[in-house]
C-alpha cells in the first residue's frame, strides 16, 4: 500500500521532529523514548487521508494528524501504568523504565503537545477541539470502563461493544473527522466518514480478540492465547459463553482457574470451536465492516477518492497477524 | 472584600454546576467529590478582574475563568498521587479515597474538560490556546522539577525560583493574561498583566515558604513547620543556608536527621532568626511585590480600574494566615 507508506512515513518524520524542550529530562527523555518506539501510526494516517477524501492536501491536515498520534500515545502511556504492563512494542513502557510518577507526567505534558499541535492546524478550530475533546473524554471513559470490566464476574455483549467503541474505535473516527473538518467538509459528510471510521474501529477491535486465540503463531507479533491465559472478556469469549450449553459454560468456568497455561489455551479453543464462538464473532466484524462501507458509499464525493480508505479498511481487516 | 466574594461566589456555583455524566461513576465520582471541596478560586477571579481591567464584563469571560480551576483542580489530583499526600484541604485525596488508577484517568478527563471550558470562550481561541498550553506545560515543568529537587542534596536559588515560576507563578499570570485576551487588551497590556501577575505569584510562594514556620498556630490552616519537618527545601531554607556561618550551617544540617519534631521546629526557627533569614525572605517578596505594582503602574488603562487587582494583591501579600 504505497500511498499509506508515504503519509506514515511523513508522520514518522515529523513525530521524530517533534519540538520537545531539553529540560527537566526526567520529563522529556520519557517522550523522546516513547515516541521512537514506533507503531503502525494509523490513526494519523486516517486524518491525511480523511483531508484528501475531501480533495484537500494531506500535507494541509499534518498538525491535526499529529495531535490525534500524541494524543495516543499519551493515552498508551497512562494506560501502561494502569494495567501495570512491563511491556509496549516489546520494549519497556515508561513507568518501567523510569517510574509511575514520571509517566504520569511526562504523559501529562504530552497531552498538551497534542493540544498544542491542533491549535496550529489550519481550519475551524473550535470545531476541530469540540470533536477533539469529544472524544478525548470518551476514550477515557472507555478506559474507565475496561477497569471496571475486570473487576465484574459478568460482562453484557452491549456493555462491552460500548466499552470498545469508546475505547478505541471512537479515535479512528475522529481521526478521519477533523481531516475532513480541515478540508472544509459538509456537516452531513463528516457524519459519515466519522461513522466509517467508527464502524471500522469495531470490527477492528473484533478482530483483535479473534486473532488472540486463531492468528499464525509464526506470524503474530505477540503470544497467542494471551487473553484466555489472562480471563480477558473479550467478545470471543462473550459470544462463546453467551452461546454454550450449560456443560459447556461449566468447562469454561472451571478452565478459569486452570493454572496449566497451555492446557487452557488448547481446550478453551476446543470448546470455542464447538460452540462456533469465532464465526459468530467474524459475522459481527462483517456486519461492522459492511456498516462502514455502507458509509463510505453514501458520502457525496467522487468514488475515485473513496479507494484509499476503502483499500485501508479491507487491509486492516483481513489481516491475518 | 466584596467585589471578590460576588466574584468567587459566581464561580463556585459555576464550578457546582459543571456537567459532568454520572457514568461511569468510577470516573466521576471523584472529580464531583474533588471540586466541591471548595478552595479560594483565586485564580478563576484573576481571570474574571483581568477581562474587568480591559473594560469587559466579568461574565463574559467565566469560561476562561472555569479553564484555569478545573485545570488547576486537574494538576491537584495528580500531584497528590505523586507526592503521596493523604489530605487537600483537611479531607482525603482522590487517590486514597479511590485508588491511583482511578485518581489518574480521572485527572485526565478533568484536564479534557479544561479545554472544553476553554473552547466555549468567546474571543481569539487560538491565542487563548497559546497562553493556556504554554502554561499548562511551564506547570508540568516546574512540578518535574520540585519532584528532582527532592533527589538532590542542593538546590541553587536560582533553581527553586524558576521552579516556583514554573509550578505556581505562570498560572496566576495566565489566568490574568486570559480575561486580557477576552476582553482584546492589546499584546503589550497583556505582557503588563501577566507580568503583574506572575510577580505576586512568586512574591505569594516565597510569603507560604515564610508562613510556614512563622505563622499564627491559633489562625494557620496547617500545621506551622510542616515544611522543616520534611526536609522541604523552601526560600527560607535555601536563604538560611547561603546565608548562614559554617557553623550554623553544620547545626542545619544535623536537624535535618533529628527526630524530635517539636525540637527540630523550634531549633530550626531559633537558627533562621539568628541569621535573618526571615528578614531576607520578606525583602525579596517585598522586591516581586513592588515588580507587579510597577508592571501595573506601567498599564494604559484608567487607574480607577486598577483598583480591585492591586487590593487583591495588597490583600493576598498581608495575610498572617
Amino acid at each position: 500500500m504505497e500511498f499509506i507508506q508515504k503519509h506514515s512515513q511523513l508522520l514518522e518524520d515529523r513525530i521524530l521532529q517533534l519540538d520537545l524542550p531539553a529540560q527537566p529530562s526526567n520529563l522529556y527523555d520519557p517522550l523522546r523514548y516513547f515516541l521512537q518506539l514506533g507503531g503502525k501510526r494509523m490513526r494519523p494516517v486516517l486524518t491525511l487521508l480523511g483531508a484528501e477524501l475531501f480533495g484537500t492536501e494531506a500535507e494541509q491536515a499534518v498538525h491535526a494528524a499529529l495531535a490525534i498520534e500524541v494524543f495516543h500515545n499519551f493515552t498508551l502511556i497512562h494506560d501502561d501504568i494502569m494495567d501495570e504492563a512491563p511491556l509496549r512494542r516489546k520494549q519497556a513502557t515508561v513507568h518501567t523504565k523510569w517510574n509511575n510518577n514520571i509517566a504520569i507526567l511526562s504523559g501529562d505534558v504530552l497531552f498538551v503537545k497534542a493540544y498544542d499541535l491542533l491549535s496550529h492546524q489550519s481550519g475551524d478550530l473550535r470545531e476541530l477541539m469540540h470533536v477533539f475533546n469529544r472524544t478525548a473524554k470518551e476514550v477515557c471513559e472507555g478506559q474507565q470502563m475496561d477497569m471496571d470490566f475486570e473487576q465484574q464476574t459478568t460482562v453484557a455483549i452491549a456493555d462491552y461493544t460500548e466499552m470498545i467503541r469508546l475505547k478505541t474505535s471512537v479515535l479512528l473516527g475522529c481521526a478521519l473527522e477533523l481531516g475532513a473538518i480541515v478540508a472544509g467538509a459538509q456537516p452531513a459528510d463528516r457524519r459519515l466518514i466519522y461513522d466509517f471510521g467508527l464502524s471500522i474501529g469495531l470490527a477492528f477491535q473484533i478482530q483483535d480478540d479473534i486473532l488472540d486465540l486463531y492468528a499464525d503463531p509464526e506470524k503474530f507479533g505477540k503470544q497467542v492465547g494471551g487473553d484466555v491465559m489472562a480471563n480477558k472478556k473479550t467478545m470471543l469469549y462473550l459470544k462463546a459463553m453467551e452461546m454454550a450449553t450449560a456443560e459447556q459454560r461449566e468447562v469454561l468456568n472451571q478452565l478459569y482457574t486452570e493454572q496449566d497455561m497451555a492446557f487452557k489455551v488448547a481446550r478453551t479453543r476446543e470448546v470455542f470451536d464447538a460452540i462456533g464462538a469465532k464465526e459468530e464473532c467474524t459475522k459481527l466484524m462483517n456486519a461492522y465492516y459492511e456498516k462502514a462501507r455502507k458509509a463510505m458509499a453514501a458520502l457525496n464525493v467522487p468514488d475515485e477518492r473513496k479507494k484509499p480508505l476503502l483499500l485501508l479498511g479491507e487491509y486492516l481487516l483481513t489481516r491475518d497477524v
